[in-house]
């Protein structure tokens, strides 16, 4: 089988962008990914939409022909994918496996979502829709309330504090500083997450990442391709994914997501590395919490010692191994669909010695995840 | 690149289930293709999931991990995949790619569809999102009304009768018959067609497909795999997927569904057959106008003699060639993302002799179509 390459990349800002719709999103990320990888228009085969609910949000489905007519790309297959927050993700997944088919030689995948033209509690009820409807948003957990759950275990149990989880959302909106893309460019501090708003305690306001609209693509290329076109590729090492029980209530240990653990466990595997061949990591942190129990899940430190690990500035950049330079889902933002997309987006430019926070990685691991873990893909990218 | 092939389907009745939901009637179609396959959970490696619009419909996104945990296939990659009325076929195709990939040798595809829960205004509504909020839905237009537009254009230019497409109706209705599984079995006559309620002018009531709730599921497997586990596997000769213009004002012409021209010829190229080559369609007639597009578009008879084809009888079991024998979306029922693996499931089950209708086919193609031909996907069977 061909390996799979990234040989180009690009994403619209994130943040409330009142003035553009979903589609406009997305066809502005494809037209500077193709600009990217110096690649024409003809010569992409397949459209990959990375969606979670434009049904929801916008009354429309299926977006990916709209995408596909939008961006001058009909009539070539163009296919939506859905796994909630994971869906960028999951739409990477097709693309690499639709070039290894040997079906085609070149694919775009794009994660788009517009968040923001509905009102706060009308997103609220949309995004738990990627819970239980029958037993967990039914009864009025929200996705704040089911991290605030594993976060007060989590606590609990290994004596993680809120200090801890505060130090997440300090690192990763210092880290968006720099990040021209990044919704939240605002530096704060322990006190200030401390002193914010309580959504779902032991969750306030700074630990939580923002509604945002965004989008970004990759084009992917098989090995021949991906050569002919450009002397830096990014290869997809592996791309593994996992799945679990979409309630809580139905998992024997809420102190891990166990799709994670599976996920990078089959990513290593697929790849041939072990965990301290990765560099850095872009993943999952919806809420601080998110985090610390995936570089614990992700097999970086032991169970139970994410938060002391955070504490001691080994996932700052410049740490042990850096985690979210690009500020992460909590400061870069989080439109749900295309968060996944921008992770990968993230690892090209990292690879490429093009990101803003250059960590200069040999490889990255990307981890992103839907629902509360009812999902999870993980991705290892290397130059 | 491994042949793959459909070793096992099943389904659930197709019609108004009020006593089920989408998860129960997914499950209920997956154990009926596990067992049918003579294969064990722990051997499915990846799970497909065909639906247009849950979110929309039931409130739930990410079904897809519903799914796999209320299947007992956690923690298996599973992935929904949506591309309109199309999203069954469409799940088939990211399964035949998992497959030529390499990454997996059995993987279990399901389409499924809730949509008799809500009120007829709110499923109109709710399937308006295939077509274009901003210019199509939005001014009033339904998919009867845009399918409508169609008819009437047909019937302008090639002098296509209003009981030509009745006959449609009329032939689905009774092939249905003796299908145990279809939706609407009752036998009609080109009256009652005629005399139906108006819903569209020239489209009336018993020219469109109804609103149903199902489920159909294969399960697919690689060649080495497909002969350790049967004697009869159904071999996927061709997968082909094109998109179009998802507005009808963008297209150039409104006889023909371009997707479903360009996906059809290059399932015949995949293959290397030619339309003689095959025996039977089962294909996407959502109102009766769209089986006869379908019939041209695909090759089988030439632009606009689809009506005269059909008023002939060669579209009858025992005609030039058979068009949904299992009584087609217009009788057998159309849970949107269930359609398109129902289509795979009569497809196996006439190339194994086992349908109800069997027209025994050497090769079977299937054709079906997200919106109003913004999507199309196309599929040839054989033994």
């Amino acid at each position: 089988m061909t390996r799979v390459a990234i040989i180009g990349a690009g994403m619209t800002a994130f943040g409330q962008l009142w003035e553009k719709g979903l589609i406009d999103l997305a066809v502005e990320a494809n037209n500077k990914a193709l600009e990217d990888a110096g690649i024409g228009r003809k010569q992409i085969q397949a459209l990959y939409c990375g969606n979670m609910s434009s049904g929801m949000f916008t009354k429309q489905e299926h977006v990916s022909s709209l995408i596909a007519g939008a961006s001058g790309l009909s009539p070539i297959p163009s296919t939506r994918i859905e796994a909630a927050c994971a869906s960028g993700s999951a739409a990477i997944r097709e693309g690499f496996l639709a070039i290894k088919s040997g079906l085609y030689d070149s694919v775009m995948v794009v994660g788009a979502e517009k968040m923001t033209d509905v009102s706060s509690t009308a997103s609220t009820r949309i995004l738990s829709a990627a819970s239980s409807q029958e037993f967990e948003a039914s009864i009025g957990a929200t996705f704040p309330g089911l991290y605030a759950l594993l976060a007060r275990l989590h606590m609990h149990r290994f004596g993680t504090t809120e200090e801890q989880l505060a130090g997440v959302a300090v690192k990763n909106h210092m880290n968006a500083l720099n990040n021209p893309y990044a919704h939240l460019r605002k530096k704060i501090s322990v006190e200030d997450v401390l002193r914010s708003q309580k959504i779902a305690d032991p969750i306030k306001l700074l630990d939580c990442a923002p509604v945002s609209d965004g989008a970004a693509t990759v084009i992917l290329a098989s090995e021949k391709t991906a050569k002919s076109l450009t002397d830096t590729p990014v290869w997809i090492e592996a791309s593994a994914q996992a799945s679990d029980t979409i309630s809580l209530h139905d998992r024997d240990d809420l102190t891990s997501l166990n799709a994670s653990a599976v996920a990078s466990r089959e990513a290593l595997r697929q790849a041939r590395l072990e965990n301290q061949d990765i560099d850095c990591l872009e993943l999952h942190d919806c809420f601080t919490i998110a985090e610390i129990l995936a570089i614990e899940d992700l097999g970086f430190v032991g169970k139970g010692k994410g938060g002391k690990f955070v504490e001691d500035g080994q996932t700052e950049i410049g740490g042990k191994i850096p985690v979210n330079p690009s500020g992460g889902l909590k400061a870069k933002g989080h439109p749900i669909g295309a968060s996944g997309v921008a992770q990968a987006v993230e690892s090209f430019w990292q690879l490429r010695g093009e990101a803003a926070n250059n960590t200069n990685p040999a490889r990255i691991m990307t981890h992103n995840v839907g629902g509360s873990g009812a999902t999870a893909v993980v991705h290892i990218f290397g130059r």
